[in-house]
């Protein structure tokens, strides 16, 4: 087959719409590798330009996916995911139901014998350079013997907040490292980021669905809740916010702009530099979650809201523990205007970071393996979220939907009417298999139809099975085949 | 000279005068050790028990001190404090200016160039067993490479918890495993047991004077503090904290019972067990700051308030950061009836520690290492605070009193008349030297004529140097001459 007699404008196209016939037909399998760039135009007698335009269409169609150095592949047939109603603008401390929910899905999750195939805690330690970091720790202790006997103070390292603010380049984050405090973790800059920016009885915003720590935090703190509509691909409604901000209904917002938990999604970069003006113009805090930032699937990473932060109104948060050494517990805070007092509240809230630990990571992040070791985690996440889509489009009832994440290892799925998901959590852990239904992410108790799965777990024979189980009990409350519709 | 004409009633009296007098004249220098009790039986021609109950009465007398596995030392000669005049009972929360005060002490804390004489920051890193735990953690890195890949949930490692369920009995206290969360450091502990037991607008008592770092910690809660007068040797008194608790003026209390920062001294067993039976009867919580109770300078250890709690209203907060491992920041509580919140506290606040450091620290533990070294620093500390107060009594202005501390490095030091240790603190950060004026320790901004010393840095020509440059600086400002005068 060639596409010579075409104008070049239209023969792309036509490259394109053959591709995807192939990838509707079955030819070119989900999760399958197409050919190189240079192959694909031989093979068609085109030039290099025409394939490349055809592969960029096939993505934007969402057919198909680039990979870094790997090149691009065939795209799960999920059906997509759609907005969900608009949230009923409520504005309540999170509901106590959810929170029961909550403490029984942790309790769950601290039992070693239970299957989790939902929850975001990388056990996968193979990952991870833990050799590698174990070898520089001890050579750390071979050359600062005394570190152990010493009493570190914050703000931390000054060596590893130099390489945060040196990686925070790649993100569009131009940060001294002066401007950063280490945290126990991201978890605790999100809690000294609230407890600074707001008080008891506050309103704070929250993407719908939202992380689910985050509500027995607001709780904790006396806040209420308002969840915002979030696009499962585009991220939080900026005209909603708008709106809510000119109402002066808001006192914080907390949003992950960069791989979502749990939908998965980016927000496009000029929605994010939309949403650092609507902050800044209206002078209300914004708590950026970045935990998954550097771990997007696309080839140029998307920046920051941080990075079109005017005056000091967005609050960036990080860690380590997703990307690179989940037990050092060690995170970041570069808080804008609210530094100093960032600083101060860390102080007299767990002091500080160990230099020990903290001087490991800078040795790793200076030695420059972290970005190979980010490119890795990419491609085994990329092709991990692949795997786990194509599980749910053949073990899942007919009509569910989920969404494609941009990045990490969690996403969204959401299942036909009929299928209770806190009610599935409940049989499931009768068989040691520990889910995290879709109503822990709204403070009002949304999306019990909807689930989050998550594949930082080795993809065993247990995992896969218990994703096949959570497919068969599925289907049998919804009383649906298993297997996506082609037409979705 | 023998004491053979006396009844054997009056011999050991007529001993112990002969000694005092010896000690009055300086021909015991203080520090310096007294005979063996053989020996001095010898000298004397007495029996042992003779001299045994001798010694007793001097020790009673103020006049020396028994050092474990060391023998009987002649106390520094500084005069007893007095209790401060009860404070104002006013309820409020911490005072702008001793808030601005401690951000300058922060300041200076944090600038290695300066010399610190009365920061509790351990700095003597030979003080502590680091090389034997760098070997352990390496050790355990090469036993459990994954751990560095793992994602650690509270409460944290069993092992570790175990150990400190064993330890804790040294201290009276019959804790489980189950009952106890570890935490970033002592610090966390009482950040989390206050946002667990309080809101926003609740009194707390406090011991006057108490650790400054609380008064911030109050203030980021929103909570105000009640001072409770406090005796310099004997600690909070009861009657006082009795008539608050009738009153029910206190929503909660934080006390150090156990070597108390910054007086340095430790509550009687029978009046921790009357504070146990108060907050018990009264039902208001109480935190026990536990952070010094393991480097206590007697032979046996004053028991934990905890150890009398009968219906888990005493929340025991410590580290292993003053005592092991600075660096490690490894700290636990066991909240009694405030477990459960306390621990799902912890998982939204900063989600678990290390279990990297938690099992090199159980390691450490279960190796039996723990009482020698706690041994070698109580001696150690010991040794240095009886040097630092020989110091005082030689360099700092006639009139001035300390508290002699029953355990730690801290203690508490009063000028007489004329001298503004706040003064004293600004004009010797110009030469370097950073204090801890008494004005930290009081939410309303009391002991302006106060100083905390600490006896936790080398005791170079520099940490000596410096302390002499206090004394000389109090000198001029009071225009009293140096040295004690025998009379107090």
């Amino acid at each position: 087959m060639t596409l010579l007699d075409e104008t070049p404008e239209t023969r792309y196209l036509q490259l394109a719409d053959t591709l995807a016939e192939a990838i509707r037909r079955g030819t070119l399998l989900p999760g399958s590798r197409l050919p190189s760039v240079r192959r694909c135009a031989q093979t068609h007698s085109v030039s290099i330009n025409t394939v490349v335009s055809a592969y960029r269409t096939l993505e934007d169609r969402g057919l198909i996916e680039a990979r870094p150095q790997s090149g691009f592949y065939v795209r799960s047939t999920l059906p997509a995911l759609k907005m969900a109603p608009q949230p009923s603008g409520r504005i309540e401390p999170p509901a106590d139901d959810v929170l029961a929910l909550i403490d029984a899905v942790f309790a769950a999750q601290q039992n070693p014998q239970f299957t989790n195939i939902s929850l975001a805690c990388p056990q996968t330690a193979d990952f991870y350079p833990g050799g590698k970091l174990g070898r520089m720790l001890s050579s750390q202790l071979r050359r600062q013997p005394n570190l152990i006997g010493q009493y570190a103070l914050p703000p931390g390292s000054l060596r590893l907040r130099q390489q945060i603010a040196r990686r925070a380049m790649t993100l569009g984050m131009l940060l001294e490292p002066g401007d950063i405090t280490l945290t126990h973790g991201c978890m605790e800059a999100l809690q000294l980021a609230l407890r600074v920016i707001t008080r008891p009885g506050d309103c704070v915003g929250l993407e719908s669905p939202t992380y689910f720590y985050l509500l027995p935090l607001l709780a904790s703190l006396g806040l209420k809740a308002l969840e915002i509509p979030t696009d499962p691909q585009h991220g939080l409604s900026l005209d909603a916010l708008e709106l809510l901000l000119n109402e002066k209904r808001l006192n914080a917002v907390i949003v992950m702009p960069t791989v979502q938990n749990p939908l998965g999604c980016t927000m496009p970069p000029a929605a994010k530099k939309r949403l650092a003006r609507l902050m800044n113009d209206h002078q209300v805090p914004l708590i950026e979650d970045g935990l998954y930032a550097e771990i997007q699937f696309g080839a140029a990473l998307s920046p920051a809201v941080k990075s079109f932060d005017s005056d000091g109104w967005v609050l960036f948060c990080s860690s380590f523990t997703k990307t690179l050494a989940p037990d050092f517990r060690i995170g970041w805070i570069s808080g804008g205007r609210f530094n100093e007092a960032l600083r101060k509240l860390k102080a007299v809230s767990s002091m500080s970071e160990s230099q020990l630990l903290s001087e490991t990571l800078a040795t790793f992040l200076e030695s420059g393996g972290y970005d190979h070791h980010l490119r890795n985690l990419r491609k085994r996440y990329a092709a991990q979220v692949d795997e786990a889509r194509a599980l749910i489009a053949r073990h899942f009832p007919r009509g569910t939907r989920a969404t494609q994440p941009a990045g990490g290892f969690v996403f969204w799925v959401e299942f036909p009417a009929g299928v209770d998901s806190v009610a599935l959590f409940h049989q499931l852990l009768e068989e040691q298999i520990c889910l995290t239904p879709g109503t822990l992410y709204s403070p009002s108790g949304r999306y019990r139809n909807a689930l989050r799965l998550s594949c930082c777990y080795p993809f065993n024979a247990r995992y896969t099975q218990a994703l096949a189980r959570v497919g068969a009990k599925a289907c049998e409350m919804s009383g649906l085949p298993p297997g996506i519709a082609q037409d979705g």
